[in-house]
């Protein structure tokens, strides 16, 4: 089975309060006026102030219930759907939970992680669950803090991420509406887990051992940029055309019938590729790194907020989540919102 | 629904090659000899020498493949289903994957994270997505490093933990057979958020912050053993007569009807306690901790293995997978093996 009669309910954003131009960026990190803007094409993103990534979740959930006319004590689950988390124990959904309410308590909270994918991979997993009648409602955050990670001598990664938060309750599809997920995929690629990396923070580089055996760099976010561009230019096509013919039940789905293609935002040359490659029409293409960078898992919920509330989509219209992920890995989902 | 159709095809342990009884940790933390017995019950554990959590988690995985009579290739989805990670990026299931075979391509690979009880969250909801047709074979994988992170300050804590890893590979029940997934259930309650955590590691105290604003005690493991033990103690028999009772289609369970419990090894003293509240008749329980220790995640999926290993269960068996994890959650699955 590949279609789930899911939809979704409601959906909130947060962006931190500080906000970062391009020219901020180039004297931070010390490059000419310019340089960054023309680089990155990001003109503008948001890093933290004060935010925790459970603030900036529990804001962006708030909105979410609210847009889904839901209460907390609606939800059965509640997921976060993250690259980062915020603390290594416990799972940065408890650490959400408590800041929606600190009284509240019975709902289950934990953590799903496949980097940049985390959001679409959550979506995808839980869809069935609502499908089944284990769950009616899921809260779904992708709370991401890039910020702190990031290796200010990387001038070309750096330049390319920004913080934020966006969130999804998800419910079975009532009688006469036509939402579902049509069908969803993703492949991983060994071979490329290298690419993109934070060495440390886990049990193989542990803090403690810092700083006589390891570099702070050992902490600090490390992208192959060039090498990961060329191995996603090469995978992608074909991962897209197995998402597209693999339901065995229906016709092959096109491009061409996609409302909206909501890619991770990567890197704008990335996006740019992407479009070329699998024929999308500029018209089709939700780009928002500009004003947002690469948020990270939250990238693909921001694309899916900014999408409905500047009605860019409307209820029934097709759409396709795509992007890759540290791993590496590159999935989609198709969804009739 | 509640029941799902799947059933546990292979089962596969790693541990660490270094063996530390309790007299060696009674030297290491600076305890009269037979403290460390006395305490925490653990006479052996299992830490690393030069092994990863990626390299045990395979070893484990290949294990579990053989025990099966599957090949990687036969895995439509690997999940790593632990409390700690071997890298902030990229996902410990890509390392894990890449470590069975660095050539292999095309399996889906993610993480999923509720601290001790990610192995009994992971069984649980990829047996929807097993059921529901979209995968036939998973590889969940626990593979835990404690020993990295323990705080060799607190001497309650260190005393109890160990390393070590377990694998399953999970897919359809065929006709004829009895194994299913009866009910299963998670609460988390987020006033005990605080109760269990490595403060460190992740967006809110970052390695970059150490030694300046932060200690190196926030990347070590904290726990207030106490209150956990009591706010366990409260809540769960609540928890398992709601897990034994959720199913308006079959009469409630009881804990008569289990073959065998296999608890999250917090400590001997929890074991204990959750035996009398739940008058769970000393035979059913099954306690590893005394040669493996608390094992995060791992050690119900290592108590499994042990079950099914030295035949304690065998097919058609019903068993009850209950445990806590920082959060605080407390969570069980019960299962026909």
């Amino acid at each position: 089975m590949t279609t789930r009669d899911v939809r979704i309910y409601g959906i909130g954003k947060y962006l931190p309060k500080q906000i970062v131009r391009a020219e901020d960026m180039d004297k931070r990190i010390g490059t000419e006026k310019g340089w960054v803007a023309k680089k990155s094409g990001v003109l503008t993103r948001h890093f933290i102030e004060d935010e925790t990534a459970s603030e900036m979740g529990a804001i962006a959930a708030t909105e979410a219930l609210a847009d889904a006319n839901l209460h907390l004590s609606d939800i059965d689950c509640i997921v976060s759907a993250s690259g980062t988390v915020e603390q290594a124990i416990p799972s940065t959904a408890s650490l959400i939970y408590q800041k929606l309410d600190p009284n509240h308590c019975g709902i289950p909270a934990f953590d799903i992680n496949s980097t940049c994918l985390s959001f679409v991979t959550a979506l995808d997993h839980l869809s069935y669950l609502v499908h089944a009648g284990r769950y009616r409602h899921v809260l779904i955050i992708s709370s991401e803090i890039a910020s702190v990670g990031l290796n200010w001598n990387h001038k070309e990664s750096c330049s390319l991420f920004g913080d934020g938060a966006a969130a999804v309750v998800i419910g079975p599809t009532q009688s006469g509406e036509s939402s579902q997920i049509i069908t969803s995929r993703m492949e991983t690629f060994p071979q490329g887990a290298q690419l993109s990396e934070i060495r440390g923070g886990g049990s193989r580089n542990h803090p403690r051992n810092y700083p006589d055996e390891l570099n702070m760099d050992d902490f600090l976010f490390d992208m192959q940029g060039e090498a990961i561009f060329r191995m996603s230019a090469r995978l992608m096509k074909g991962v897209v055309k197995r998402l597209f013919t693999q339901s065995k039940d229906r016709a092959p789905l096109t491009m061409e019938e996609m409302k909206l293609v909501i890619p991770h935002q990567a890197s704008l040359m990335a996006m740019k590729l992407i479009q070329k490659r699998l024929s999308i029409r500029p018209e089709q293409m939700l780009i928002i790194a500009q004003n947002h960078g690469n948020v990270i898992a939250a990238s693909i919920a921001i694309g899916l907020y900014e999408a409905i509330k500047k009605q860019k989509i409307k209820r029934g219209d097709r759409i396709l989540l795509l992007g890759t992920s540290a791993g590496l890995s590159i999935g989609g989902l198709v969804l009739d919102y």
